[in-house]
């Protein structure tokens, strides 16, 4: 963080015309600006971003990691970018793990026997073939996880029943997945004999919420599973009523070996200054449950929609365009750390890295993480975006998970922050279809993403290098 | 019909007060209507209705025909009416027939194999154990379905994919229905090898939907499934992008012996002419995927609570109200006719019926099927309702498929219209769950049921009889 949240907004604060007048002088020409304003406004009348991701959500569908859909994926990418006119478009060999999701069984032993809708949590080992069956043991929240007693919980199973709070920002989740994440691992150390966690969700349906777990190397290994929104009610209700209530668990969810997969790559070549990169990001690979239409497949499209209407231009900005579409995100971000181990020197030549991968949109806000001296020229980037009812956020953007690697070789990052206020009813399940997806919306976002990158491209200095960091 | 739209309408234009003047002189006591107000607004102030539904779906659950949970139904039926202080409450047997899911397997067999959200149709017989493959033609409505020729799809897979209209009054879905009910055995006398419908309802999640289907006794019985929303999407995508397009089917669905089920009774005895009988009917089973909260849960909470609030009053109403949950609405009426099969003389001592089964409301309309001199006595009650916002429909009411029996014998009906507009969302999906259900809502059915049937149970004249219909 280069510029405390206090000192942004008080710059904030200045008149625009103020940062534009300067900007233009040292960042842009008139014409670099009209441009950006152009292509944002041609977003709005109409694009084919969702052609993008109806395509790939239609004739590829579930594509998770190392599975024959994530394959395809591949071969539809490259023949897609080749197709759209990208140029030197080509493969990057990424190994992925490989896990299968199986089949899996919760049932509620009360008078008779009821079937919640639930799912493995990613990455999560099976059952024994017989499944288990023991007590259940509530908690209301991870805190609450990690203050419990291990001789109350041996041999039990854990429900943590925390719900997912409603945010623009995606704030919610990012508190409450870590009962997903960590949650495994803790409730092995305590001697339980599994986990069943609240879906990390916003969703009524009855569409249990899958995403990866971490197991502890120092913990053992015990199966862990997601329920549906109404079906952790119903669990919920029957713990309030009864003083024991016992589930039945199983799950044929196993590893195998790891497979090979691939990163995908296309470019906008830049007209004067090629070797310097405006990285686009978004993953290809998605969750097995959905279509994967709006993670990350939103995102597929308006990366490779806002590279493609620039590459359409008469006036070709000056840096290339390099879209990169990365391998599973999803399950460990094999594809984002090989894109950073295999950069080597052209990590220096990355002027900065932007990501798609929180749905479909609106964007509402841009944040940075850049050098402080490059802040202007953010706040006039802003000023192209704000007749989209677009924000500028503070200088201490996160960055989404495939452009971290990058973040840590010192690569600056340019958050458009994509509207997360519906995105968790849908993320991570079986309703990641197309028909959630709003072609109109995707257009915004096309246009917000097309006129920044088209602003970074053609920035006549660069956003400065960050301090390199430890790992993303 | 009694009485023509046109003229029910011309009648409905008098000024309110005349009815409800001409309607205290012949049909109630100024008490009476105070009465029912105040039980309409009492309702309005909170009812226990939510805690009946909550309790059924929660402790039971699913309650298919015939399965274990339909039979803890009524063992909760039984228990929970008693606790409620009805009088006379008892179990009527009804032999029902007992058809089993199983699994349903859908695979649009692309690329690579793409599974798509499904489910057998009720009743649909079961593939052979390896499934069958066949290429798709694909038909936009049950009237296209009519006019194919058997030429161009035998042994082929017919896809309808019809969309289910949103209505208040449930139309849409009326009209919809005929591809799952009839389809099967139009498509089975075609040659097809087996249907595919979209689903019919108006969800865009992944929760196909079920009910019944009724093979033709001259036709071959083909399996029939259910896709999805999204998943009917796909498919039509698929067929609209490629010349042939294969399905791989698999159902595991059954049909196994018939099994003992029940309706059960209870009553609010009246005052003065006990053995006249104001019905109240909703059905205790519901389909297998969901919990039933909405179909028929929220009806059983509706009836079960306007009997127990008019129970509650110092001045019980002239007749008794009688609550009928009906034992397997879904699968084939038997409940309700097996009701009517044993109603013997009695049948004349129902003086009028009710049924709630089309989800938690709120009441939007009455309508009646009633003679035509006890019009008035329904437009003084609707005047009583009016506060509720509820509408005043024609005289030419259809009943609920369970008290169709009971009008075939000449009970007259009336009609309080549970709005329908976002039932077929989740009506015989797994997403008929509590937490569809408004507390709120449930209060305002209640307050119109209460008020309603305390009105029918204090009239001083009775309804008229209908002439005898043959069959429901």
């Amino acid at each position: 963080m280069f510029i405390a949240r206090g000192a942004a907004a008080a710059l904030m604060s200045f008149g625009a015309c103020l940062w534009i007048s300067t900007a233009l002088a040292a960042d842009w020409t008139e014409q670099d600006l009209n441009d950006a304003a152009a292509l944002r406004d041609r977003a709005l009348s109409g694009t084919a971003a969702f052609e993008h991701v109806e395509s790939l959500a239609t004739q590829v569908g579930p594509r998770f990691a190392g599975s024959p859909g994530d394959a395809a994926a591949v071969r539809w990418a490259l023949d897609r970018m080749g197709k759209l006119g990208f140029s030197n478009v080509r493969s990057q060999d990424v190994l992925v793990p490989r896990w299968v999701r199986g089949n899996a069984e919760v049932v509620l032993l009360s008078t008779t026997p009821q079937f919640l809708a639930a799912t493995s949590i990613g990455g999560s080992v099976g059952t024994r073939e017989e499944g288990l069956e023991a007590v259940v043991v509530q908690v209301d929240s991870f805190d609450a996880l990690q203050n419990l007693d291990a001789n109350t919980v041996a041999n039990k199973i854990i429900f943590i029943d925390q719900r997912t709070e409603r945010t623009r920002d995606g704030g919610g989740y990012g508190h409450a997945v870590r009962a997903r994440v960590q949650g495994p691992s803790i409730a092995g150390k305590l001697g339980a004999s599994a986990l069943v966690i609240r879906s990390i969700g916003t969703s009524d349906d009855r569409v249990p919420h899958t995403g990866a777990l971490v197991y502890s190397i120092d913990a053992p290994r015990i199966p862990a599973f997601a329920l549906a929104g109404p079906d952790a009610d119903i669990l919920s209700r029957h713990l309030k009523a009864n003083k024991t209530v016992r589930l039945r668990l199983k799950s044929t969810a196993r590893e195998l070996p790891p497979v090979w997969s691939a990163n995908v790559v296309g470019e906008i070549p830049g007209r004067e200054r090629a070797s310097e990169i405006v990285l686009l990001g978004a993953h290809l690979d998605s969750w097995d449950l959905g279509q994967g239409a709006l993670d990350d497949g939103a995102g597929v499209a308006i990366v490779m929609e806002a590279a493609r209407l620039i590459g359409k231009l008469e006036r070709k900005p000056a840096r290339t365009i390099r879209v990169v579409l990365f391998a599973n995100e999803e399950f460990g971000l094999s594809g984002a750390r090989e894109y950073a181990a295999q950069i080597g020197e052209e990590a220096g030549r990355h002027v900065i890295a932007m990501e798609a991968d929180t749905g479909q949109g609106p964007v509402w806000r841009i944040e940075s993480q850049v050098a402080g001296d490059a802040l202007p020229a953010i706040a006039a980037m802003h000023e192209v975006l704000k007749p989209l009812s677009i924000e500028l956020g503070a200088n201490d953007a996160g960055g989404g998970a495939d452009i971290r690697p990058l973040r840590a070789l010192g690569v600056p990052i340019l958050d458009l922050s994509l509207d997360a206020t519906l995105y968790f009813d849908v993320h991570h399940t079986a309703n990641d279809t197309l028909l959630k997806i709003d072609p109109k919306v995707l257009d915004q976002s096309v246009g917000a993403y097309a006129a920044a990158a088209y602003l970074a491209a053609t920035k006549q200095g660069d956003f400065g290098r960050l301090p390199p960091a430890g790992g993303e």
